[in-house]
């Protein structure tokens, strides 16, 4: 545990971490750092007293508040866990909480708003260090955390040119201790990236399930039935946090209007190619498109157990939910 | 094992099961079939006889042939498990083999054009009863199948009007025994129920898969990093066999353009949310998407845990593929 290298293990990397939030990326951070022993003490914040009890109660937090700026007080690491729409308003409340040397940074899954929002708030010696962990699932709120969620993902690092680099270097290694790897670029950049191997993909996900809700003459019980054909899959991410990811569409606008652009333009090319049965065409573009999953499965971002690994539910209710009149 | 209602162990449901095309379907049903004890013996054919060996040498079939008529020789249950394209050929050429009083099925994506494409070269005394299972993973071949696959999943049969009840009565307990549950539906029903709950689906899933892939601003590589933000889930079904999907599309043409027409048409509401930043219409469509989640998974038709179960890939290696030129 203790090697030659490693520093004193009763001096932690931070004295105390204040999480602005508590919901599956907040609680996942707690586990993690606990994990790897990151922390003095981690205190936290959220908007209601029940999150902020669930939180003690599960031991995510030491103390906590439904005052961001008390949450914040005295830490010497504050991470936004918040929707992206709230961490102009929080940065504003908490500014005269944030010590000098700290570090403050977030989660969030846009990048050039977040610079634009919480930077004006930043006090000098404070060290703001935007940040965006590729991770995530489905659920949220502060009882889906897990120690693991960070393990072998990506967290991007989007700090401006004149800021600290020591404490670019603390916030890498802190991301490092909770399993993820680290990359830094510019918040214009990430937000362009994102756009495509995420915002897009749920945009489209929410986007097929509302049409499938909405036909005559195919009911709601038919879908659900018939979904493990493909569809079942897009329910999943079309599942996500509803506020979250309305502050994600709304703050990174036209990186997301131009991905769609394209995606929209490339879609009516294999929508010709099926209107006038060009096979090739078809065959062509679906060929191409293994290769990624190749490369995804290589740099160890995806499960190569076929089907994500998921058991088949042998025995399952065969009771189908009622029929919408349809 | 054997109660009183029980037919004695040594008469299976069927003497001699012929499966034509042993990909991840066929070798699938094998398994299944095996498991449960359904046929006297299991023939089949592939095009290749390097297929053929395969498929004999891991038990799948007794008697392997690279001709399907041959296969289909005396069978009382033959099963197309190829490509749908493939089936009508397929049928003229195996009809002289059929023996009177046989079952012909198939396990296509469509129906309509099977019908169409089949039904013509089915000998008087021999009974078609078109089918579907609504199973399978992103992998392909005879390597791929196993016995679970079809547990607890919905198997579609289209039989016409004047098909024999005690055939379809019959197909309907061998997929019962194969592990799924039967539904009995029209040819253009299922068309369509399909084309929304897969073949949409996957036909946006090829899309942006292809979209992402050409991007002059963002690498291959970045793709590829940062998948895990709901990009990858895409890829595994933009895996699934080309040749496959290319069938399906050029047979289901109006189907399919009908639900992407009004996938496309949401779509543009969502667009436009966007752009004029109404986040009321987002966090609505986007709330309205969950509930057919949780109707999937109370219907057994996916697993209740978090991101599939997928685990974590700890420890995965760090190095990505290099850049493309972006």
């Amino acid at each position: 545990m203790s090697g030659p290298q490693s520093k004193p293990q009763n001096q932690p990397m931070f004295d105390r971490i204040a999480l602005i939030g508590i919901g599956l990326i907040g609680s996942s951070i707690s586990h993690a750092a606990r994990r790897a022993g990151l922390a003095g003490e981690i205190v936290g914040s959220a908007r209601t007293p029940a999150t902020v009890e669930t939180a003690v109660r599960l031991g995510l937090i030491e103390q906590g508040f439904v005052s961001a700026a008390e949450a914040a007080e005295g830490a010497d690491l504050v991470i936004l866990c918040t929707p992206v729409g709230l961490c102009g308003p929080i940065a504003k409340d908490i500014s005269r909480s944030l010590r000098p040397g700290a570090i403050l940074t977030d989660v969030g899954s846009v990048k050039a708003s977040i610079v634009r929002d919480v930077a004006p708030h930043v006090p000098q010696g404070v060290h703001f260090v935007p940040g965006h962990p590729i991770a995530g699932t489905e659920q949220s709120g502060p009882e889906s955390g897990f120690a693991e969620l960070f393990d072998g993902r990506w967290c991007i690092l989007t700090p401006e040119p004149h800021t600290d680099g020591k404490a670019v270097e603390k916030l890498s290694a802190f991301w490092e201790a909770l399993g993820s790897r680290v990359e830094v670029m510019t918040p214009e950049h990430h937000d362009l990236v994102l756009a495509i191997t995420s915002h897009v993909p749920h945009l489209i996900a929410y986007n097929i399930v509302n049409t499938a809700a909405h036909l005559e003459r195919v009911t709601d019980s038919e879908v659900i039935k018939f979904s493990a054909g493909g569809f079942r899959d897009f329910t999943r991410i079309a599942a996500s946090d509803p506020t979250m990811w309305r502050d994600v569409f709304l703050n990174n606008r036209e990186a997301v209007l131009d991905m769609l652009g394209r995606f929209t333009e490339d879609l009516a090319m294999l929508q010709r190619a099926i209107r006038f049965g060009d096979g090739d065409t078809l065959h062509r573009l679906f060929t191409e498109a293994r290769a990624i999953r190749r490369g995804i499965i290589q740099a160890g971002q995806d499960t190569a157990a076929p089907d994500f690994g998921r058991v088949p539910a042998r025995g399952a209710t065969a009771a189908a939910p009622a029929d919408k009149k349809g």
